[in-house]
């Protein structure tokens, strides 16, 4: 009942007594209701039963409580400055589930954190496909505060300006340059990571029953975040390793009114594949031809093991203003922090940053001040190195370990943190993930990523059936824990075969 | 065109020949297209121009480019990666205008710092009223940094939970018992401020075209944020300094189906005014009896000069479930950091998580921890009486230099960080404004807190003509600022009036 924490500089008794003058006095403890004897406080504060004397000691001389001999200990009407405590006539609680709306309903039904099977303490879980926390380079990040905030002071603390922290976005142009974007007539507003960025132009450009295409199977927070949007999502199935099928894409454009089209193109997710560069060109020129939005997700763009950077379709995109870059170093960097951007046509942006506004005003300028500072210094480039390194050779570990001890159709994973194995169908993965679970190990079925689970007629035509699949992140594991839960893995789908 | 920047620990003409390596692999220069000379170069790049002949013969060499005597320096198609420059057959550029939706035009329209006077630097400003980042503590904030991050490592850089960081969760019900707030059944959300936090609630409960009431004149980002959601927005006056008039209340009620009612209690904005105890208990009685949830925006709670502690809406609803308090520190610590936090009924914010994570996963853990750390220490104690002090002492200079120079029919402000005085009907607010600026003095206009602007038929019931007012935050502004800006608004308002 108590919830008092005593400072340091200041005797107990005082703290507690004014502790319990404010209780008091805001009316929390009722006219007449009985103090707990000094004994029973002193045990449940875990202090000197004399400071509870001295304590209500002040309170019965100030006329806070009075004591009734062999009774107790009693609080004054005197002192409540609220004292109305007249029961409010309301018959009944309010039921919120009936005043909630259908978005609130939808992001309910929708929040997989809700009802799909969760991490316990000392599981293997495949499930995180989080960066390794370990490989972040605390010391940086301490400096990159220190410096930033020894340099702007206060102005990184106080209100700051919807866009974005300007050394931060003009450090992100930059990098677009770099990476052979051109950025004449495009502009740069940050976000609270991807997910805000991808909410922001969603609400800025779809109106609930427009058709937005998407690969399938796609990320599962894109397909929340479409959902709750209300819009109507076509799937476009990914039928060869090289990404989205070309003809059923054209085939989808010229039957429907597209509004704009979102693709993952460097490591998919969740299948971890990296589109072709001419897969991605050949995308672009249709889309263009049309005059259809692309949303292009860019995460991870620094997890390429290979070394072969293949350009974004933002780059491809060139003077053109119809590609719109969402982005974030999540993957990579500082996930906790939420820092992602939305890139594209100026006239966009502006809108974007007038939505953004209305929302939460900007994202943490201290952490853009930080992010900013790191990503400047000399530790940013190497962190990467060290980083590549260091999921490379996890990323082999699996690929060796699942060929060797999973029996499956098809392996996928051409970088990033997460492989994709689709089993065989015999296979159930929902079966599959329940009796792993019993073995202390965790990862993602198929299914959630799946697009159009809902009308779907149960006729797979993909040489992919995806949703038969598990996402195996590896980013967070040691390598005995890899080698632990592949052959897991593997062994509850041999018994599965021979069952 | 060459976006590069030079770090310390590589020579700088192995930078440059990379930088443009990777640009012409990339595709960002065309093949066959001229490099700026040694010379232009060195100086666009300001450094010398031997570093850039060593670069270009590097890249020579390696055959990136090639030289025609005389003529110059120029890409070699063979290295470029990507080298389809084929131009796309779009014919025109998308007009983003028409993509956008009523959502994005709204929230433009919407956006005041879009077309309301803006701040120049050099003016002596009363139109901010965030804190005074001078009182921030700086060096308590490294300190809780270096605290916090040393006890939690690398767990508050990488992502974590919709809810919000759990000691601060815990810390800030703890601050609601104080507070006398009855947190048995409830629970609590963090936001990326107060904005955020608006947003979310209502997100959940209202649909396009629910009424929702609100006092007139209120907080012009809140107008915005309900606006934004298509609510039907109705305002009650204000037709006395504590607060609504119950009758209009009363009335309100019984005519229309009300969704929910947004109230701002203490340190009203933009009049300042605090609601007296009596008031909130009887609007809460008649709003509970009638089932209708209530909204509390409970910031700057603690800029109360007077010492009197007015118990809020929340606290007085005890055991019932129909107050959200929204409230956040961003008035007096650190609002850079965007966080804030929604309490009410356990089911309501259990639903509100789900709508969270779906936003932007969660608000920055580093920066939850930062604040907790704060919030914990015994500075913070110390932190507010030292800004209470000290904005009680400017509050005291504006009400003495208000009264001494300007010709107002009303003035008030109970605490916080500005003032409202309502001017004669004579001068018309937005003229002075004009003027003022002329003088180097911008304040903000009454008219943007009006609810009812849309359809006021012009006649004014009110003992208090809002729309006639001037908000005169002082938070920010030197007592030398405050003499001199508040003598100019008062001269070109006798000047107005003689005219």
């Amino acid at each position: 009942m108590f919830f008092i924490q005593f400072k340091e500089n200041k005797k107990k008794y005082i703290q507690l007594s004014d502790y319990i003058k404010n209780m008091i006095e805001n009316g929390s403890l009722t006219a007449g209701s009985k103090l707990p004897s000094t004994r029973e406080l002193s045990e449940e504060l875990k202090i000197g039963r004399s400071t509870v004397l001295k304590s209500y000691e002040i309170l019965e001389v100030e006329e806070y409580i009075f004591t009734i001999k062999g009774k107790g200990t009693f609080i004054n009407e005197l002192k409540i400055k609220y004292n109305k405590n007249r029961e409010f006539t309301n018959s009944s609680l309010i039921n919120w589930e009936e005043h909630m709306n259908k978005y609130a309903k939808r992001a309910v039904e929708l929040d997989i954190m809700k009802w799909d099977s969760q991490y316990k303490k000392g599981m293997i879980s495949f499930k995180s496909i989080a960066p390794d926390g370990d490989t972040f380079d605390i010391d940086g990040f301490k400096r990159a505060f220190y410096n930033r905030l020894s340099l702007e002071g206060s102005n990184l603390l106080n209100y700051g300006y919807a866009k974005g922290y300007k050394p931060l976005t003009e450090w992100l142009l930059k990098y677009m340059v770099d990476k052979g974007v051109n950025i004449e007539g495009k502009d740069i507003l940050i976000t609270n990571g991807f997910t805000e960025g991808l909410n922001i132009v969603l609400s800025a450009i779809c109106e609930s029953g427009d058709k937005v295409l998407c690969e399938n199977p796609t990320h599962n927070t894109a397909i929340k975040i479409l959902k709750m949007r209300e819009v109507n999502l076509i799937g476009i199935n990914i039928k060869s390793r090289e990404g989205i099928d070309i003809k059923e894409l054209k085939e989808l454009i010229e039957n429907n009114d597209i509004k704009a089209v979102f693709l993952i193109p460097s490591y998919h997710n969740p299948t971890g594949l990296v589109m072709t560069y001419e897969k991605r060109e050949e995308i672009y020129s249709i889309l263009s031809e049309n005059n259809i939005p692309i949303i292009e997700d860019w995460f991870a763009e620094e997890l390429n093991y290979s070394g072969d950077h293949v350009k974004s379709i933002t780059a491809i995109g060139g003077s053109n203003n119809n590609v719109i870059n969402i982005g974030s170093f999540s993957k990579i960097l500082f996930p906790g922090m939420r820092i992602g951007w939305v890139f594209g046509d100026k006239s966009l942006i502006d809108a974007l940053e007038s939505i953004k506004r209305g929302l939460n005003i900007h994202t943490s300028f201290i952490d853009q001040g930080i992010l900013y500072e790191y990503l400047e210094s000399e530790q940013f480039p190497q962190f990467i190195k060290r980083i590549r390194r260091r999921y490379k050779l996890k990323y082999e570990l699996m690929k060796e370990m699942i060929e060797e001890n999973i029996k499956y159709e098809h392996l996928l994973g051409d970088g990033g943190l997460y492989m994709y194995v689709i089993l065989p169908s015999k296979i159930k993965v929902r079966a599959l993930l329940k009796r792993c679970i019993k073995r202390g190990v965790i990862f993602t079925c198929g299914d959630v990523f799946s697009v159009s689970n809902e009308d779907s007629d149960g006729v797979i035509s993909n040489k992919y059936n995806y949703e038969n699949g598990l996402r195996l992140g590896f980013s967070k594991l040691k390598n005995s824990e890899i080698k632990k839960g592949i052959r897991i893995i593997g062994e509850e789908i041999k018994e599965m075969l021979n069952e």
